[in-house]
């Protein structure tokens, strides 16, 4: 992430790849403060064996796509709202990438769909994951066959 | 994707995975036309071997965010732009997703881009496609080159 | 509706077709997390009985449209605004629907009006709901009448 | 609608109801140069026979809303795209009515979907029209295998 | 106003014609609950004497607009910005009039200047008014000095 | 206006103040290129027995607002789209002034609208104006007469 | 600035030119309250030695482009926000000048980037500040190298 | 610029610093093609002898934000507008920067402004570019004038 201040949107992303035993690190790389480093992180991503880079920025948010303009990784980029404009910005300075250059976007501050898609990403060549997202999707079903549940006793 | 309207622009996905030997099914799947039908392409789609998806469809775009609901692959979404809004429905309806089922969603009308972030998720686990993906790269700075040396002739 | 924390907007529906004594079911069917539930509520929904179905949803909101997709029922859609956007992405994602589908959307966040526009439609073979919705409208002139006398006292 | 100049979109619904052998009368009835007749429109509209009103209208569109504030029947709004804006201004000034008042409002510009969602709306108390939007939803389903096949032959 | 709700907004209006000393009445009045009293409205207003007509509305704020129907006394509107969308909707519902029919819209929620506006047009033919408004600018012209001067302290 | 190319949108303006009889001259007056200009225009306005400005600008469209700031007579902006962003840039830089100088706002492009709306400003004082006003507003009854037994005929 | 109101914006700007050891002006001067001063401001501001102007306005925002229409010195222009619509208003009106007069605009309630563009600008043809600002960035990269560190240690 | 297609657009700038006799280089630079030899571009720029950099990119507009990140020289930003969204992604990609990293951003599309502003500033140490500016101003001036006169012939 481009900012600390992005990190109470990004942990959730953290928080999914833990969850799933899937490690990850957590950088705070500046694409305009510390432009060099930004490239040297992205052209060193796959040596260093990162496997998906998940990037988060708001406003003018390029580190995204300049991550991605210096890996062949998969980068998912999260467009983090900011004060104003409620995060519109963020989303078309993420998602709106020329022909060559994709950023693999998500909801307006969803870092939870970052992790997630990373990891479905991870599941192509990975049954364990793949089981593990299978697993996750069933939960999902149980979650909302629990709301259900308690809406129809309130009612 | 959901009409056959919208191979025009999703072609350059099929073009682009093309280029770079990598075979893909094309079919039109309409979620709101053939519900059920999507949504088995989607249940049986890792099963029959497909390691990504990518779905293209325009404004209230549910094509890509149906599919991801019933596949732990990737789905990549292309939003489609219609006559009016210029895509920003398409956009909006394609990325927006709850957590929990997310969409690597590209810019607006750009399946090439799509196409690129397959190969780029394929590539994580296949350094062929990594290597020919490093490739396209080099011929795209070679482009730069190429461009900046017609425009220094033009001045 | 898809998720148990759009009740606090959607239960504007229940009350007023409470009010009107007309019975409603009330069930979290979410598109994304439980995408062949939904099919099937949408698929039995006018053999069971049903006369209208009230869809809400936010962000990409998909619920409305794929209900719309599987009854030829007439579909209601709500625009439930979440944290972001003020519901502008709930809109578009709902009301954008393509031709052959429709979604008759009310708007954003207003539940109230969904349960309206039901009664209405039943209205059309109903006498008595006919009469009842009359009377409503004229309580609304009445209201108008009491708002406004209590303002030229405040004056 | 409020001008013949929207005819052009409207007839859509004209055909589809056509289509399916339900009569319409079309009018232009203008919110803004002819007021009181469309409040006299709005408030026969029930016992002249009417079950359901479309009302298209661009800009500024009040046609729609003030015939709903005049008639408890179901009142489709078709927002009827002007040469700016692509539709956004229409659609916001059909679709966000304040509560009591709803409009039943379909896509930009899609008064084919304002006739489907008329014939679903007289389906809730028609057998003969409910049969044949499932009749209508199958040609759908031919046309999308129809298309596909056309696709895998071009491809 | 069509609701006693947007009078925390409009009050604003009242207050400036108070202060110069022009009668204005307040009342409320639906153009969707009270059609017919809001055409009544308009029709006889400048038979009573009213000069200007200033309305506020929100969201599908149609009330300007069908009073400017039925009045060619000048209509003000101001758009009163609702929970959501911070009344870009009330504001394009009002001023984008199509032609035949305009509204004189002022800047969202700014009743103050729908007040001013009422005054600048009664100027026109009342040089008490125009002198009274020229004193008012100056007014203005020291307060920027006053506020200048403070500022300059505070520095 | 700000340039000559405006002069395609205003002369609706002059057309429709000419067919009532009403003089007005017409200037090319820039804010940005001829401040001082426009400052003089608009402070001599009311002594030089003007009762009515209509500015119209695209844009940073800041005549309509520059000029309401240097005259106590009414101030009509046209919003006149550009190339890009259909207007909407033109009208909040009309439309969003600052309490204290109100700005009579149009719809896009309805340079006829600003005609109207200072007749109507000037019917306040005038009864022939306000009678031709209403004979123009009968004339628009029979428009949509005709137009709707044109329409009638053709189906 | 137009309004003192405008200073809890814009005193980022005095912060980082007082931090430079650059001298600013702070005044409050009004494109639409005081027009003659706020072009008197411009048209001495090269004379009395001024070499940038920063003008911060919110809304219908004509201070920077009426200030650049009248020096040719460069201006920077500062959107800011006022309560409704996030300062999307104020960007539009003040980036959106005609050819001919620029404004230099920054991010929307930006006035540190104002200010350390004015700094850039100065820095062109002053190297203590070209050094100053190389300084500055460098505590930028400072800041993430120490911002991260911290973040290592709470995970 | 990021792309030789730009330079439709970007011309209009090297016209203007021609015609004031203001040497330019031109550039292809892409952010996102050539994120290197782009850095490199930025980080000699100043060493090199330039004194303001113009970055035009389009979509996901990253290069003049990048440059800006990478010099501490004025980086002008123009907004290239795309097929799709009239540039607004464009302009929110440039001028939405983070505090500590500005980029001096001109209307969309318009290059001409982007030269006129970079002749602004070198016109703060350099006497005769001021001179030719205010020359310039005095043109804008004649060419109103002339417009008024062919204007008034027209009438």
């Amino acid at each position: 992430m481009g900012s600390d201040s992005d990190f109470s949107v990004m942990k959730d992303a953290v928080e999914v790849l833990d969850d799933f035993g899937v490690p990850a690190e957590v950088q705070v790389v500046s694409a305009h403060r510390t432009p060099e480093r930004m490239i040297d992180y992205g052209r060193t991503a796959r040596l260093r064996g990162l496997r998906v880079v998940i990037a988060g920025a708001g406003g003018a948010a390029h580190l995204p796509g300049m991550l991605a303009a210096v890996t062949t990784l998969p980068v998912i980029g999260v467009p983090v709202p900011l004060a104003r404009l409620d995060g519109l910005d963020s989303l078309l300075s993420i998602v709106q990438m020329p022909a060559g250059i994709p950023v693999a976007t998500v909801s307006i501050g969803n870092a939870k769909n970052a992790g997630l898609l990373a990891l479905s990403i991870l599941s192509v060549a990975d049954d364990g994951i793949a089981d593990r997202l299978a697993g996750y999707r069933e939960e999902l079903v149980e979650l909302v066959d629990r709301k259900n549940a308690d809406l129809q006793e309130r009612l």
